[in-house]
Order: structure tokens, then C-alpha cells, then sequence
């Protein structure tokens, strides 16, 4: 199970090597919500995405007990692939990512950028058969894209660094997929900010961890979900995450309508490239926000900012600026 | 003519009223062109453009003056209108803006926000007509988008600002639409960076601004141009900012295409939501840098951040992220 100190362990591993990332705020938002909500802009994070956090503490800590691998290997088309490539490249460790090949050129790119190989497969069930036969040659670690305690510790600093910024707040929002970054958001806020809610958003379109917490067991989707919000398409929650998933105090389920709507907005309001997945969180405050009092301070953890043109048209094809987001 | 002195005060009077918005570059873009761009994010400035500090500094300037009117007026659907209606509110002089009916829902909104009183027009010869008969009422003052020697005081001091978080630069590069920001630059530039270059862009379907160069003489567009850069669709350059202009290094004209690639790629690489009117700048840069040696260091002024629906979905309608941005 993971710690608070375990988070802490972990800010003081990586700190040196990522970007404080900045707040913002819409003064024209808050107005119109009559709370105030702040944004920790991770998309300008290292890599576009908070996700190197956990994989640098994993790799870092590796380091620490010198236990460094001759090889990392990982599978993912999406944040947590450069991440590791990040990370690997950092401490001059061979990486290998093994992903489709459709994998979009921009995150190939950035992939290759950091120093990783790119091994790409037909299809997502070859990509994971060929990692889980890479992970057992000789002094290679397989990093996982949430379900480790490292990596979940890791992704947990984002919220310490959010608090030295902007002080106690009356809740915290995060979208899921996996879980890692809810599960350590969890945990430091519960140590941080007691009394602060935590809370989640899911694409309703992929909605395994809702449904999980309803049913109190571990439910994957049926099949491959469409959603905008890819970098919450997980199709499973993990036995670390879970158990700390069903600990928090709201969970909301977003409809695509809602997910390119707040896209357009924060676009347009915070005049930041967000993913869609975590625009998405937007909605859970927006309905959070009718249940209680005016004058809250909350804020949302803007998870990245990796978004291919195929889902920019789709999130930019209707107008939803003209739909004005007031309370 | 505009001093460099009359910049300083603007910045004097200005600074404790705009945010100093940060520097960005991306690594990638960096090794990919062999030299060092840096971006002056000024789509963060209050009202998301740099269009604040022209009429800040018009507004302030009369206040120091003690010759406040009764009344601000100006036209515009654009930047300018919410720069105009953001500053009379800040000296509680009530401002009203001539725009059309098919003004964005978003850019009405912030209007408002700001104070101001928005009258609209089925066309723009009818606003603009509105507008000069106001001007006429006792005690109002119009305050013009960019041929007024405050105004373009007041956009020199991006520069400035600038400046001062980049130290000394090889290129300074902004997009031209009246040529108030391009003006201004060059007259702070001169004084503050005497080696610099200082280059203009403007797209080649509203190249007023190159043709008057190539002539001589302000040469207005035949029509109403057609293009993603509305920031720099302006019809004609002003007799305040031409022999300015004239003393530019260097000036580019960009096609559709290119502003849409640009667009696409500085949204992906600086996670930054910015106007095409800016991104297209990029263009001037990719091809000055050609025509010199690697290891420049340029800065590119990214005048602004707001976007309508329409134009974002022409935008990301096709994918130019596969094509890489290599020199």
C-alpha cells in the first residue's frame, strides 16, 4: 500500500529534474461559476503530461539502490510511452516502446527525441504480447503505465506541488483511467489538505472505474471504448489502484458532448492545449459546484497536452462557445 | 514619430496593470531547426492579446493628463475591443464598442465582462459609421486599433518586456496586420538590441503590407481578404505606422497552408492556445533561419490567444503533424 511518505520519498527524487508548472485561472469563469477554480497546468510539464512524474520516480528509485536495469521496456501509444523514454534517457538506460503502427508521428517523434526505440505492431494485443516476451530477457524492467506503487507514489507529487502553490482548497478534481494519478492525488490530499474532497471524472464511454466502484470489485470495459478522452480509455482499474479509488468522495461520469465542450472552453478561456481527458474533469466540478455553496476554491490537475489532429477536428467540429458555462 | 522615450513611459505607466508573461520554447523545435526559438507568450496577457498595452497606455495617458472623457468609443470585433473595454473599465470610464451581430458569442461575452457596452450592426461599413458619428458626441474619445502614436508606445513595450527575460537576441519576429506591434518593436528593438533583425510576416492573402513596402506607398487591399490570420487581415497599414515599417529587416508573406501547419504544430509543441495570426510568424522565422548560419537565437512575439469554432475546425481539418518541422 502506498504512503504519504512514500509521495514525499518521491517529490524528493524528482524535483530537480521536472518543471514547477504554473496556476491559472479565468477571471470570467469564476465569475461565472461564483467559485473560484484554479488550474495546475501540467500539460506544461516535461514530456506534455504529468505522467513522467511517476515514471521517474520509478526509475529514479531504481537508480537509488542501484538496481539500474540494462533495459526498460513499456507499451503504451500514449503520455506514459514518453514518459519512460524521458525517464530511461535521463539515467543513459536502453529504452524500448512497444506500440502500434498507427502510433501518431508527433509521439513517435517525441519518443525517438528521448533517446527510446520504437518497436510497432500491427495490432495493441501484438504490441502487449511482444513487451511481456521483452520484460523477460536478462536485467530488464517493464514499467507499468499505473498499476505500481512507484508510479503511483509519483503521480501523487503532482498534488504536493499543487498546495505549495495555492494553499488549502475545498476540493480537488482528476480524471481516471487507470487510476494512478486519483490513487496518489488521494493520498496527499488526505494528508495535505484533510478536509478537501477528492474527486474523479471518467468518459462515460469508458466508465470500468464508475462501474467498479459501484459493483466494490474490479469490473474491466466489455470491449474498445470510443471516447475523446483517450488518455482515459483504460480499459481496467489495477489492484493497487482500486482499493484507494474507493476511498474518494465523488466520481462522475462525462458524456462526449460534455468532454468537447469543456475542451473548446479551457482552450479558449485558459488559452492552454489541453487533452480532452482532462478538460473532461471540468464537467465533474460543473456538477460538484451545483451541489454545495458558492465561493469555493477548488482545483483541477490539467493531466496533458498531447492531442493528434484527428481529435482536434472532432473536438473543434460544432460550437460550443456560443453555450456560455455559467451556474 | 514615436521615440523610444515615449516607449519607456508607456512601459512606466502600463506595467502594474499587465502581467509579464512568461517565455517558451520547445527543445524539439530547437534541435530540429539548429537554433534557438523562443516564444513571448503574450496570448497569457490580460484580455489573451498584447493589445492591452496600446490602450492601456492611451487610456493612462489621458488620466495623467487629467483629460479623462465622459465616454471611450472604438470599433472593433477583435482584440482591440476587448483591450479598449478592458482599459476604460480599469478608469471607470464607460466605454462602447461598434461591432456586427455575427461578433462570437465568446468575444461578446469577455466585451461585456469587461464593462463595456457593445452596439451591434449588420455590417461593418454600418458599425464603422456608428462609431465616427459617437466620436462626435461631446467629451468621447475613439480610441483607433493601432495608427496612433500611443498605441503603437503602448505595443513597443512587448518588447521591452521581452527583452528583459531573453537578454540579447540575433531576431525578433512579429506578425503585421496595421502594424501598430511591428512599429512599436522596431523602435524598441533599435534602441534596446541594436543587432537584431527585426521581421514581419503577414499572410499573402491580405499582403498590404508587403505591397506597400514593394511600392513605396500605402497601398490598401482591393477587398475583404479571406484568410485564417483575422488578426492580420487588416486593409490597410496607417500613416503613423508605414515609414516605420519601411525600416524593417525583413518581411514575409505566408499562404494558408502554411499559417494552418504552423497553427498546428506551435499549439502541439508549446501546449499554447494561439491565434494563427501569430503561429503564422513561425513561417518568417523557418525561412530567415535558411538564409544564415545554425545557432541563432530568435524570438518569436505571439501577439494572441483568441480563436472562434470556425476557425479552429479550419484549422485542424487536415493533419500536418505528420510533416515535421526540419531545416
Amino acid at each position: 500500500m502506498v504512503k504519504f511518505s512514500d509521495i514525499v520519498s518521491a517529490k524528493k527524487r524528482i524535483a530537480s529534474m521536472i518543471h514547477q508548472t504554473p496556476i491559472f485561472e479565468s477571471s470570467l469563469l469564476n465569475e461565472w461559476l461564483g467559485s473560484r477554480v484554479l488550474f495546475k497546468a501540467e500539460c506544461l510539464q516535461r514530456t506534455g503530461a504529468f505522467k513522467v512524474r511517476g515514471a521517474l520516480n520509478t526509475v529514479s528509485k531504481l537508480a537509488e539502490h542501484k538496481s539500474l536495469p540494462k533495459q526498460i521496456v513499456a507499451n503504451s501509444s500514449g503520455n506514459h510511452a514518453q514518459a519512460v523514454a524521458y525517464a530511461a534517457n535521463l539515467y543513459q538506460v536502453p529504452a524500448k516502446i512497444f506500440s502500434t503502427k498507427n502510433v501518431s508521428a508527433v509521439k513517435a517523434a517525441a519518443t525517438r527525441h528521448y533517446g527510446a526505440k520504437l518497436a510497432l505492431f500491427d495490432t495493441r494485443v501484438e504490441a502487449d504480447e511482444a513487451v511481456a516476451r521483452a520484460a523477460e530477457e536478462p536485467d530488464t524492467v517493464w514499467i507499468p503505465p499505473f498499476n505500481h506503487p512507484d508510479i503511483i507514489a509519483g503521480q501523487g507529487t503532482l498534488m504536493l506541488d499543487t498546495v505549495d502553490q495555492t494553499g488549502d482548497v475545498d476540493a480537488v478534481f482528476t480524471p481516471c483511467g487507470g487510476g494512478g494519478l486519483l490513487s496518489g492525488t488521494l493520498i496527499a490530499t488526505r494528508e495535505i489538505c484533510p478536509k478537501a474532497k477528492v474527486i474523479g471524472a471518467e468518459p462515460l464511454a469508458a466508465n470500468d472505474a464508475a462501474e467498479s466502484l459501484r459493483q466494490g470489485k474490479i469490473v474491466p470495459l466489455s470491449g474498445p471504448p470510443v471516447t475523446l478522452a483517450d488518455g482515459a480509455a483504460t480499459p481496467s482499474v489495477g489492484e493497487h489502484t482500486f482499493p484507494i479509488l474507493q476511498q474518494v468522495d465523488g466520481f462522475y461520469e462525462v458524456d462526449e458532448i460534455r468532454i468537447a465542450y469543456w475542451t473548446q472552453w479551457l482552450h479558449h478561456l485558459l488559452k492552454l492545449h489541453m487533452e480532452p481527458t482532462c478538460a473532461m474533469t471540468m464537467e465533474a466540478v460543473f456538477q460538484w459546484l451545483k451541489t454545495v455553496s458558492r465561493g469555493q476554491k477548488v482545483v483541477v490537475l490539467l493531466s496533458g497536452g498531447n492531442i493528434d489532429q484527428h481529435k482536434m477536428s472532432q473536438i473543434w467540429a460544432k460550437d460550443y462557445l456560443t453555450e456560455l458555462p455559467r451556474l
